[in-house]
């Protein structure tokens, strides 16, 4: 199989400056390193990950929660319309071959739930801090920097 | 509106023997206080929170990930099954008006997140602790007892 | 199991004056026969089935698109908010081991059709004409009568 | 907006011969014109569209019911795994402009229905025949020729 690579990369549609810039080189490292960036299509880290996506020549596909494509951010290539609401996180990290969370809120929460739910790893950059009861590893490795969120994602998989 | 108050009951299918005793002891509570339980319609805490609805005379609902209701477990008295996999997550609590989490794991946490993000109030008993960067209130209440999870809950939905 | 037979009710929310007057004696009819109204929640023939279920003194279950349950119609008994939009309607049909289709339209078109995919037996009110091209027996049997169409959905599950 | 047309391709994943040919010449045509193809990712019409495309210089997207991306054919540039079951029909067709219905089944059937409430014109090669009750115009064109389809599609969306 032929395809790239693709990493999904999650946060909220209200990102705080530090966290769109982090998510906008996370898009623009990933790009770089020919992976696709899979995420939610709207606002936000979302919309500041196409953003550096593009910029470097990527590709982003925005996976939307409505019916709409018209939806999704400007930087997005292609869209996904899946009109099945908030379930639509569960689209984004089964995409994604690992994926990386950049601050964020419930939303994000929901898909690094999914995605561990699913077996993906996942690197979070100044996101949520979780304990299990029981468990000691989560899974969840975090990162200090966009560049070793990026490294390491693309260690996980193998490219 | 005369219809009762309904309440989710979270946590794994592969519960351990003191979550399912808790999960058990708030399905019946909530049955006897005359609520509805809400639950994934599999086994382990879901399994357990329906058994002590139905021994207390109440009705719990399971909506499934699947599409064949026989994969509901006995004790549960109505069946919708979603066909739509983990997103049926997001059914689960859309449909309490208050969510009560035992234990539980990736799930769990996914339906803790959905939860949150609907303006759900959460009260937990020993699930997931989360820390958010920014944010203090997370609005998930940690009870210590199945009596006092099912006390909190009734009183944040006003019954 | 003891869990009583569940049969999906369809229908367009606005539905003509027979379409409703039928949707309610079939509600009405199922909740006498003892089975439990498998519906949209919504208005229309989801309401008429569940307001003819509930005068018998039977059950509807509404299923709703959205994640408020307040959004269901007044008839129904228990409320399962799905959130996953037109979705739900896999969620409705998946619910039923048998369904009747009254009337409807697209949304509509769209229950039979995965009901059809799921292998139950749909049951016909004045609803959509279908013709597959090589496929003569199609699964749809068309009812004149609520009172047939009801009898002929118990039957096909065996109650 | 700079994104290329959207188009979804839909057809029975067990498609014969004749429909599998009109599928591969379809996906080839629209990547001729430049537009993406959007499917749901798996055999059949699903793969044949795929195949055109990529065969001749374009895109295919395939949007899977399950969370696997290795279970899209190998014709696809890029995967969206939804893990929502049949219910990613909805997300096939709230991707397209437009829609292409190719032969198919119960899964094409419930495509067909979504994509006309979704207000998306439909082009059928030797689909389904539907009669409405009361409405004459149902929104979907039968064309003779892959290419009629595609033209007809392009038109329709103003390419």
């Amino acid at each position: 199989m032929s395809r790239p690579v693709q990493i999904a990369v999650i946060g909220a549609a209200e990102g705080e400056p530090g966290a769109l810039a982090d998510a906008e080189e996370v898009g623009r490292r990933l790009a770089e390193a020919g992976a696709v960036v899979i995420c939610g299509g709207r606002g936000g880290v979302m919309e500041a990950a196409s953003k550096g996506a593009k910029a470097a020549g990527g590709i982003a596909i925005g996976v939307l929660p409505g019916s709409d494509p018209d939806e999704a951010n400007e930087h997005v290539a292609y869209v996904v319309a899946t009109g099945v609401g908030q379930a639509r996180n569960l689209a984004v990290v089964g995409s994604g071959q690992a994926v990386i969370a950049i601050d964020g809120h419930w939303g994000t929460l929901s898909e690094i739930a999914f995605a561990r739910k699913l077996g993906k790893p996942v690197f979070a950059l100044r996101s949520w801090e979780l304990q299990h009861r029981t468990e000691r590893e989560l899974g969840i490795a975090e990162a200090e920097t966009p560049a070793e969120a990026v490294e390491a994602a693309l260690a996980a998989v193998g490219s």
